[in-house]
């Protein structure tokens, strides 16, 4: 589902932290929290949050605070996961199947419905609900589920073979663990999963703190 | 091994991604690299990476660039990668299990030496070459074997405790898996890796586009 209004792209990095906040409290029996709250478990500025919330239509009442349940449904329809969102993934190693394994409902919004490889070996063994196919069946997966994004978890050498296929195929975001930078397409969103990058970045810290 | 000079968050942020750079060069036998060449490799602006580069010590020639071997082990030696740097993971589930396949020898500086859980059905069940133990015995473990980094990839509702479980035994970093805002602790480095969220931005983007 498509929101009307243009959201900035640092409100949208927020947004998912407020939708696990809002999730939780919802679990929680909290029908309602103030700014001062919500900053204290998201970290971030109180007025920020005011602010985002006014932008998509939230209003705290002075000593009422923001109504949760209100909330955590515009978020979700804000990020379009009261539709389900199918995804491919490109590469069955360690990565690959973690994920297969981790959305084979829909989970968050979000559904795999294949996940592809080259190597004879591993082609047609189950990973959770899912057979590992080869990437020539791609194309027709993606257009019977109407998918829109693929993550790649090929190793980095293979990333832009990968990233080609599966836009050529009409996939519109990828989700790209490869230890790669990938060069941008035109209509084409990428977001990075840098986990070895970030293990490295942490590994300096804790040598140098 | 501690490099003694001061390098800032931001130049460190960029090191993981000039290593992979000068990495696959070296593997592609280019021995000589130019600022303006690693520009186009990285996405990252050739002054600043020749502003980086003099930092730690790397001096470009005129018409002949830098000496990719030279940096390369540098780098290498700043992220502490010609050391290994032993690391444990709580929480054996499709992320932890990935995690534990990945680095089951010294890969990139990082080796996991450890799986934690407290499942008693998949206690003793074997990923790749390590035991999924409990984590009763994870104290040993990080003694015993230096161990400074954990990966944190318990479910959100458990990863507090198991934080405070790990800096009680002598753990200074956690590379944080868990889809939740870790509170910070003195001398403690966190790193998030925060998939849902990434997913949700890169879905948003991809509906609005």
């Amino acid at each position: 589902m498509k929101y009307e209004r243009k959201i900035s792209e640092a409100v949208i990095k927020r947004l998912p932290r407020y939708y696990r906040f809002l999730e939780d409290l919802m679990n929680m029996g909290i029908s309602r929290v103030s700014s001062k709250d919500l900053s204290v478990r998201t970290g971030l500025n109180p007025s920020q949050i005011r602010q985002d919330f006014y932008c998509f239509g939230g209003f705290g009442l002075q000593g009422y605070g923001y109504d949760v349940e209100f909330l955590f449904n515009e978020i979700k329809k804000i990020l379009g996961l009261d539709a389900i969102n199918n995804i491919v993934i490109i590469g069955a190693g360690n990565i690959g199947q973690a994920l297969a394994k981790y959305f084979p409902q829909q989970k968050k919004g979000f559904k795999a419905v294949g996940i592809f490889d080259v190597k004879p070996s591993i082609l047609g063994a189950k990973i959770g609900e899912l057979e590992i196919q080869h990437v020539d069946k791609m194309g027709d997966c993606i257009r019977e589920n109407n998918v829109k994004i693929a993550a790649i978890t090929v190793p980095s050498l293979y990333a832009r073979e990968a990233v080609d296929m599966a836009i050529k195929q009409g996939i519109k975001g990828i989700w790209n663990f490869a230890p790669t930078e990938l060069k941008e397409v035109p209509d084409v969103v990428i977001e990075n999963i840098h986990l070895i990058d970030s293990l490295m970045v942490l590994g300096y810290k804790v040598n140098n703190n």
